[in-house]
């Protein structure tokens, strides 16, 4: 068996199992968007790590150095945003070619510098090594959360309502208007610049887990067909998920409008979305979703209901089941949707 | 300007330091073999992290994948040894072309968790992903110290003796011995293994961290011309170094006069020995080394005395002046060395 039969998921429930024997209460490992560790009476510590690697996940020709230096932390951040936590610090592993100019290395750090800035978090440390092939980079984020507010991805009861902090699909259409070689306009400009900088939703995610009422947490990153899964294996629930719900931006409506594309497609797997996936429990929806719409000046986008069918996603289009090919990013599996 | 023309402690001059304004007195940040952080009153965190690419650090033929699981979480627990400190944690990104064999991903984290259990970390989360090119692995480890056991490179002082906790050059002559592709006889045999299995000396530096005495500490990674030189920096000290003291391996003779090599070589920058390099208060190395010997049952091997020539590395030989060419391994200038 090859591990592209396995894919990344079957990859991870085949080597996990043995290191999660024995963790005391206090830790979570391997499952969630970070590790938990007992620190202070008052805060817990969360670790998370996340590898780019030069044509799988960036290509040097559709970002700047400037932006993968930010996005390499960023996707990190939207990590520790997932736990409800605040990051703090930074390690960054970073192998590159010899012969890669000087003002690529500035511009990556420049933009990493310039996001860690504001988001007080500091570099401490790492490794710079020479690759004789792709630039690598690895970012390993810790970060501190109050032990209650933290939320994992195992506490969704069925009844609760699934919500995200945040557009879907429009870093998956910017990807591909980058990969094509589209003209970029007007309608183009958001989605590349969502696929090339990425905000972590660190403000909400804090703000979410101070609601006792807000159940399962995680970040969108694989797309939230494929992340909602997650949820629902880790909690041992189903979903059911309206397809009208899902908030979608005008200009991903136009671009797709103008090239044939389902924007439904970006919206379920397109991944990269880097906004919070959630859920609430139904009676203190209302309120929250009003609170978060004062706090933020956007709703929080309900989407669908977790329900008591384990396992199974179900897609409802006006009410009506509705049948849906596409299936989340597999980092083995489908590696070539991405490029 | 290239990034071959700066060399690795020229890129990392060039962008740490707006990352180590500011920083707090109790954090230690880029420059040490962790960094440390604020914990408890009695113990101080330490974060680590490494990255090996395959074609660069390992190659597949040479190394089996058991080894390299446990090889890619020794090199971190080195540095947690080098820091006096106590692993306890440890995230894993591994990015894996699609072809490869479960049989292989098996033997990495059999070889991994082996490790883990010896020294009582547990992995606790990370990244797996998809690579086109080349097998990448990098661990952080998170380590536990107390703070008064904390040693750092910039604490040696004039005088102090210079010593290390294991023999030079076997891994480095192991490696040749490997991409020459030789026989493996009696005497090749600890070599390679020194290559594909190094010991972190973790005993070693949490029992010197209890010694007062004991100034100066890093690990022997790049081979000790290029880690001593860090010391020399870091603490703004000179030393001279007795090339006939350097403890070198019966087997290291005997494969260098097999194959005309010269062992000194080996010694001062094959790299990768992963043993300790300590500098330690003169009147106090007597006692401290036949506590060592009683406890460990070798030597504390002493090489030379710190100076206060500034930057200036010396050899001797007999006392005598002796120009040395060879320099340290430098990830982006001499990377041809290691392959």
């Amino acid at each position: 068996m090859k591990l592209s039969d396995l894919g990344e998921f079957g990859l991870i429930a085949r080597f996990a199992p043995p290191f999660l024997k024995g963790l005391g209460r206090s830790v979570t490992g391997i499952g969630d968007d970070c590790a938990v560790l007992p620190w202070t009476k008052r805060a817990a510590l969360l670790v998370t790590t996340d590898m780019l690697l030069e044509g799988v996940h960036f290509l040097r020709a559709t970002i700047s150095a400037s932006d993968l230096g930010a996005k390499s932390l960023a996707v990190n951040l939207s990590d520790v945003a997932a736990m409800a936590g605040t990051p703090r610090s930074a390690f960054l592993s970073l192998a590159l070619p010899a012969d890669i100019g000087l003002d690529w290395v500035d511009g990556f750090f420049r933009g990493l510098r310039r996001l860690a800035r504001v988001h007080g978090v500091s570099l401490l440390g790492g490794d710079t090594t020479h690759s004789k092939g792709p630039i690598v980079v690895n970012i390993a984020v810790l970060g501190t959360a109050a032990p209650g507010a933290i939320r994992f991805r195992s506490t969704a009861r069925v009844g609760d309502i699934i919500a995200v902090t945040g557009v879907l699909g429009d870093s998956g259409a910017g990807l591909r208007v980058l990969t094509e070689g589209l003209p970029i306009g007007r309608d183009e400009r958001p989605l590349v610049a969502a696929h090339r900088r990425p905000r972590a939703h660190l403000a909400e995610g804090a703000w979410l887990g101070r609601r006792p009422c807000v159940r399962a947490l995680m970040d969108v990153s694989d797309g939230i067909d494929s992340d909602l899964k997650r949820i629902l294996e880790a909690s041992r629930r189903g979903a059911a998920l309206d397809l009208e719900k899902l908030p979608l931006s005008p200009s991903l409506f136009a671009v797709c409008r103008e090239h044939g594309w389902k924007p439904l497609d970006f919206a379920l797997s397109g991944g990269e979305d880097y906004c919070l996936l959630t859920t609430v429990a139904p009676d203190a929806f209302g309120p929250v979703a009003a609170a978060f719409r004062r706090r933020f000046g956007r709703p929080l986008f309900e989407i669908g209901r977790v329900t008591d069918r384990k396992g199974v996603l179900a897609y409802r289009l006006h009410g009506r089941p509705k049948e849906i090919r596409r299936r989340g990013y597999d980092h083995f599996k489908r590696h070539e949707a991405r490029r």
